[in-house]
C-alpha cells in the first residue's frame, strides 16, 4: 500500500473520534471500552466490492453510508437503540487517501444520525474493498420475528423496492436523464447506493408485536415472521398501490418495461421495517389472521425472486 | 454458491448455538441480545485469505482459531473477559459443507476455551474467503497502554516469535521433517496456523499497569506502551535468552540459517501479552525507566521488521 496503515489509521481516527460520554476507551488501544446497558443488541454485516456494490456505481461516502445502514437497520429491527460501531476494512492499495476519507465520513454520518459511534476497527489489505462492521444497541423488550399475533396489523416504515429498481438502472445501463421519470429514477438510483432511512419512525417500531427489517425482500422476510409467530400474514395488494411510492414505482417501471411487484414484493437493501401490531406509523398493508405463510390479496402472480446482486 | 447461504447459516447456527444464560436471543433474529455489564469491552478483527492465511497452509479449523485468538486477544489485553462474538464470513462458492464447518468448529473450539459464544453473523459472497469478528466482553479497570510506571517489571506472557519461525519454514517450502529440530519447526508451525494462547496466564495479566497483546511484534508493540506511558522500556536480552522457549527457537534458527532475534523482536501473530507491573506471570524481561523509546540491553544490533504476511 502506498499509504500506511498508521496513516489510515489515522485518517480513521480523526473522522471517528468526538466527544462521547459514553465511550471509556475508543480508538487508539487494543479494545474499546463502552459503558452499556444491561441488555445489549449486536450485529454484523459485511460488504464485498464487486458482490454488494461497485466502485465505478457508488462513490465511498454512499459505500461507508450503505453498509452502515445495513447494520443500524438491523438494531432497530430489534426494538432497540443503536450506540456503538466497530469497522473492519480491507483495503487494496489503489485507493486514494480522498477515497478512503470519504468512506470513513459515509460511516461517520450515518451512525450520528442515530447518536451511535464509531469506537474502534480494523484495517487490512485485501484483493477487494471489503467492509465489516459490527452494531451494538440497547433494548428494554426486544421485539422478535416470533411476536405476531392474530388480529394484528401489518405496517411498512416505507415501501421496499427503491434499491432494486436502482439496481435495474444501473445494471441496464440506462441513462436515467433520458427517462421521463427522471425523478424516479435518481431517486431509486440514490436508494440503491445508500437507503436514506427514517430512523425517527423506525424507532417507533420498537412498538410492534414482531419486527424485522426489510433487508433481503418482503416476499423473503415476511415468511419468516409468519413461521417464527405460527400466523399467516395476509397483505392487500390495493393497501400497497395506494401509496405514493407504489404509484411512483409503477410510472418508473413502465418506462422500462419492468413489474414493480419484482421491486417492491422481492427487492431487499431497503432496510425498511416490516412490522405487526397496532398504531405502528408508516404504511398499513395487512392483517395478521390465522393459518401459516403469507399472501397478497388480490395479486395472481407471484413477484419474480431477483437473481439479487449479492 | 452450491450450497445455499441458508444451508451454511444453518450449519454454523448447528455449530454455535449452546446453552448460554448470558444470550437472550441468539442467533436466528435480526440481531442477538446479550446481557452486559456495565463497562463493555467491545474489539474487531478481519483476516483476508491470501493476506492473513492460505488454504494450502492452514485447515478452516485453524483458520477459524487463529482469527478468533487474534480476537480474543484483544480482549485480554485490556485486562478483560470475553463473552460473545460475532462473525461475519465471506465464502467463495467452491468450499465444501466440511470446511465451512470446520471453520465454525475452529471458531467455535477457540471461544469456548475462555467460555464466549459465538451469537450471531453474516454470511456473504466474495471472491476470497475474508472473515471478521468482532468480540465482546466485560471488565472492571481496564488496563490501557498508558498506564506503565517507571520502577515497573516487563512480563511477557510467554515469548513471541514462533509464529513467525512457522511463517519462515512455509515461505522457504522447507519441509519440517527433514530437519534436526523437526519437533521445534512443529511447534512453530502450528503457531503460524493457529496460536495456542494460555488465556489463564493471559488473564493474570489484569493486574498489569499497562498492558498490550504482542499482534504486531514486540519491538513494534514495546514502543506504543513507552510512547502512551512516558516512560521507556528497557529489555534485558540475557532475561529473554534464558528462555526455553529462546534457546529453542535458537536452535531452529540456526538450523535454517536465520536470526532468533527477528522472529523474536519483530515477529506477530502469536499474541501473547505484554505487560508491565508487579509480580505478573509468565517471563520477566526488562524494567521500566524514566526516558522514551524502547531498548534491548546487550543487543548491539535492531531486529530487523519483516515484511509481514499481512
Amino acid at each position: 500500500m502506498d499509504i500506511s496503515e498508521s496513516q489510515i489509521i489515522a485518517e480513521f481516527a480523526n473522522v471517528f473520534i468526538r466527544p462521547d460520554s459514553r465511550v471509556l476507551v475508543g480508538i487508539g488501544d487494543d479494545a474499546a471500552v463502552v459503558t452499556t446497558g444491561h441488555r445489549t443488541v449486536i450485529t454484523t454485516d459485511m460488504a464485498v466490492e464487486g458482490v454488494h456494490f461497485k466502485r465505478e456505481w457508488s462513490s465511498a461516502f454512499d459505500i461507508g453510508r450503505k453498509i452502515t445502514a445495513a447494520n443500524l437497520a438491523d438494531i432497530y429491527a430489534m426494538g432497540a437503540l443503536p450506540d456503538h460501531l466497530v469497522v473492519s476494512v480491507a483495503l487494496t492499495g489503489n485507493e486514494s487517501l480522498e477515497w478512503i476519507k470519504s468512506l470513513a465520513i459515509g460511516i461517520d454520518q450515518e451512525a450520528r444520525k442515530c447518536d451511535a459511534t464509531v469506537v474502534g476497527g480494523d484495517v487490512v489489505r485485501g484483493n477487494v474493498v471489503t467492509i465489516s462492521i459490527a452494531a451494538l444497541g440497547h433494548v428494554g423488550t426486544p421485539v422478535l420475528r416470533s411476536g405476531a399475533q392474530v388480529g394484528d396489523e401489518i405496517f411498512l416504515s416505507s415501501l421496499p423496492g427503491w434499491s432494486t429498481a436502482g439496481f435495474h438502472i444501473l445494471t441496464n445501463t440506462i441513462d436515467p436523464t433520458s427517462l421521463a421519470n427522471a425523478a424516479h429514477a435518481h431517486k431509486a438510483l440514490a436508494q440503491f447506493r445508500a437507503p436514506t432511512l427514517d430512523y425517527a419512525v423506525s424507532r417507533e417500531f420498537r412498538f410492534a408485536h414482531a419486527l424485522c427489517d426489510v433487508s433481503d425482500g418482503l416476499l423473503t422476510q415476511a415468511p419468516q415472521i409468519a413461521n417464527a409467530s405460527g400466523v399467516k400474514l395476509l397483505f392487500q395488494r390495493s393497501l400497497i398501490e395506494a401509496t405514493t411510492d407504489f404509484a411512483e414505482l409503477a410510472e418508473l417501471a413502465a418506462e422500462l418495461e419492468a413489474d414493480p411487484w419484482d421491486w417492491v414484493g422481492a427487492g431487499g437493501e431497503d432496510h425498511v421495517m416490516l412490522g405487526t401490531g397496532k398504531k405502528l406509523p408508516g404504511i398499513r398493508v395487512g392483517e395478521v389472521i390465522s393459518g401459516e405463510g403469507v399472501e397478497i390479496a388480490g395479486l395472481e402472480r407471484k413477484p419474480r425472486g431477483f437473481t439479487h446482486f449479492r
